[in-house]
């Protein structure tokens, strides 16, 4: 490990001049005062600050070109073991934390200075100390991959986890997911436990709690407070609203997209505003808050014989051929405007009716109603026995259709499954 | 043809309570006075007003509980060739206008109710008669088709048809276009078309003109007035800013994306402002306004061997040896987050890559910058050579990609040529 770890040009040379090294417990003046422990940076980080880890768990970039005074205070690396743990209060509710990965559960690799999914949920629960306080929260190691790597069988797992523990003393369970695929995960999860009675909250962060401008711990306790105030139930998506630190928003996991690579306000909801936002004095409920009352009757089997189809001019038409010779059992269209694929593709689309797939339009637009009835186009592929899916979002409706082949007995079954409202995926 | 053609409900009660029929011409008194022909209305229309077409070619939607009095002024249909044709002013700059099909030149059918793309240009200019006081509009046909039928062969046909154009007498050139496919068509014209002189403005509209909503007359006199004014060159795709009459965008043709399969806004720039807003008093240019600098040099070919790969839990990683043993020269990956596939994918991104296929990079977040060498992940896709393709949109990846292997000797000088910011494709 390098003693500079992730630092360079003027932060580098800052560090040298000063004799200090990533791991030291340092003093810094600016216009406050800081004590904590010098913390690595990551290799593309900007070179105008130093991060530090205070005693409260928290990490702050501190600019160097504001620093007035640095001293060392101890050359020894504060181990993990000194960290204070949470306490306990028997008047809290309690919560459970399950971690499977993601930046959220991520730390610094001191040998490559990349990001590396391994914090365990027991010390994610210590780096946020203001967990302790809003309830109890037991943690759970269930995976620690990046969420890229997580597929349909992961997704399987982490239902049978939270289906395992809703009739258990917890009043709400938080996943730690990383975010590139938290949305597949939030919907799988949404269909296979419609009408789950306890609050699930979905966390991430879009920079790892390392960084001076990591989400980790406001989306953590914004999750947490959720669970414990809102007196609601179903899967939720929990991340920050804004650029600035004052909101979290809790999506309705069917309705939420990634929508940008970094900002830490990548996660939104389509086509409307997010199901409650949490707030620094109160939580706030959508007016037009929507539940789907239905009894809790888990059905927890995806198959992934479904095929993505993403409609664009030059889209080779033979592709249709593979879907079908390959034994995929449906295919989610993402055809364009109100829901349509060019001319080229009519042929094959009756083929692999012919063959009893089933074939369902969404947009992508991604935003808006799929209306097949407007033009010549929508109607002749309805005739060809395209399904228009409503507002459902393209990665929703994957999702939704390999849970609904993986608990039908039939493709009948299976399409009527595809139309109902299961868990809000339709918003209008 | 029916003779209350669309009309249902309360509207078509109202029409057979005052005798009358669709072609009629008549005069409505509410607030204020109209006199027009009585139009027949689509399928899914409300059955709250009826459509006016007035003698100014305008069509306006008036809700019959506010009319005080209608009467039939005569029972015999306007014929076309009575249509006010526009005038020639020999002192106004002359543009051209190429129609392509798609709503801005569809017309109800009187058959079947539903929307066709069959008005001419020379119809679509002498329904905007605002055109002829902007400039002196030449019109042509060049197919009659709904975008998504659109293929890379027609790109071609309208790139020679706008070069063919470029040293003539036309200040500029409309091309009014289906608004399904029209973000991959003005990408491909930026990048063939590269370093235009003259403005482009590709124009469509989400509402057809035989709607009192159609958003077609302001796109079309907004985009003459850009081409006459705004003393620029390059393509732009000119549509509605907001839901108000107020505003029109012109986008940069490159990172414009359609995003809601209905709103007459439903264009965005994405990852920053649009190029220009076209303002009732004047067009306004973006601060951050730039332009890549070019010789003219059009390269007109496209390569439809690309293969698009958005990456999902649950993909079938055999689609890759589809791709690769169907002949494939490249794919563009729609990965998530800031450019990751799941690590199932890796065995079959290397044999890729030993066939010598281009591996390109995106986010299906579609906004913000691909960034690889933040976590482990991103870096052992690096290693296995996929090239990140920085804030580019999917669907322009897609279409440079065609563009790059149509018109390169090699893959290598495809690669270089996939790195160039050749048309404002990168934005950062």
């Amino acid at each position: 490990m390098s003693s500079h770890s992730g630092y360079r040009g003027k932060s580098l040379a800052f560090l040298e001049k000063h004799n200090l090294e990533v791991g030291n417990l340092v003093k810094v003046e600016t216009d406050s005062a800081y004590s904590g422990i010098l913390m690595p940076r990551y290799e593309y980080s900007d070179d105008k600050h130093i991060v530090l880890k205070l005693k409260s768990g928290y990490n702050i970039g501190v600019e160097i070109d504001k620093i007035k005074k640095i001293e060392l205070e101890s050359s020894e690396t504060i181990k993990k073991e000194n960290m204070p743990q949470p306490r306990v209060d028997p008047s809290l509710p309690k919560i459970l934390l399950v971690s499977t990965g993601g930046t959220i559960a991520s730390k610094i690799d001191y040998r490559t200075g990349g990001v590396t999914p391994a914090l365990t949920a027991a010390e994610l629960n210590a780096t946020v100390p203001e967990l302790a306080k809003i309830a109890n929260v037991d943690t759970e190691v269930l995976f620690s991959e990046y969420s890229e790597n997580l597929l349909p069988e992961h997704w399987k797992k982490i239902a049978e986890k939270i289906n395992s523990h809703v009739k258990s003393e917890y009043k709400g369970i938080i996943i730690a997911h990383g975010t590139d695929t938290m949305q597949y995960t939030a919907a799988a999860l949404s269909f296979s436990l419609a009408g789950i009675p306890i609050p699930i909250a979905l966390v991430g962060s879009q920079r790892s709690s390392d960084r001076p401008s990591s989400d980790a711990a406001l989306n953590l306790i914004a999750a947490a407070r959720f669970l414990v105030e809102s007196n609601t139930s179903g899967i939720y998506v929990v991340m920050h609203n804004n650029q600035s630190d004052d909101e979290v928003a809790c999506h309705w996991a069917t309705r939420v997209r990634k929508n940008h690579t970094s900002k830490r306000n990548a996660f939104q909801t389509i086509g409307g505003d997010p199901a409650f936002i949490v707030k620094r004095e109160k939580i706030e409920k959508n007016p037009q808050f929507n539940h789907i009352q239905k009894d809790y009757m888990p059905k927890i089997n995806f198959d992934t014989r479904v095929a993505l189809v993403k409609y664009y001019p030059g889209l080779d038409p033979k592709i249709m051929e593979h879907i079908i010779s390959a034994g995929y059992k449906a295919i989610i269209f993402e055809g364009t405007g109100l829901g349509h694929v060019g001319k080229i593709l009519y042929e094959y689309v009756g083929k692999a009716k012919k063959k009893g797939l089933f074939l369902g339009m969404t947009s992508q637009c991604i935003d808006g109603m799929v209306r097949m009835t407007v033009y010549e186009s929508g109607r002749d592929l309805l005739n060809l026995g395209i399904i228009p899916l409503g507002n459902i979002i393209p990665e929703t409706a994957l999702v939704k259709a390999m849970w609904a082949l993986g608990t039908s007995k039939s493709i009948d079954e299976m399409e009527k499954t595809m139309k109902d409202n299961v868990a809000m995926e339709f918003s209008d």
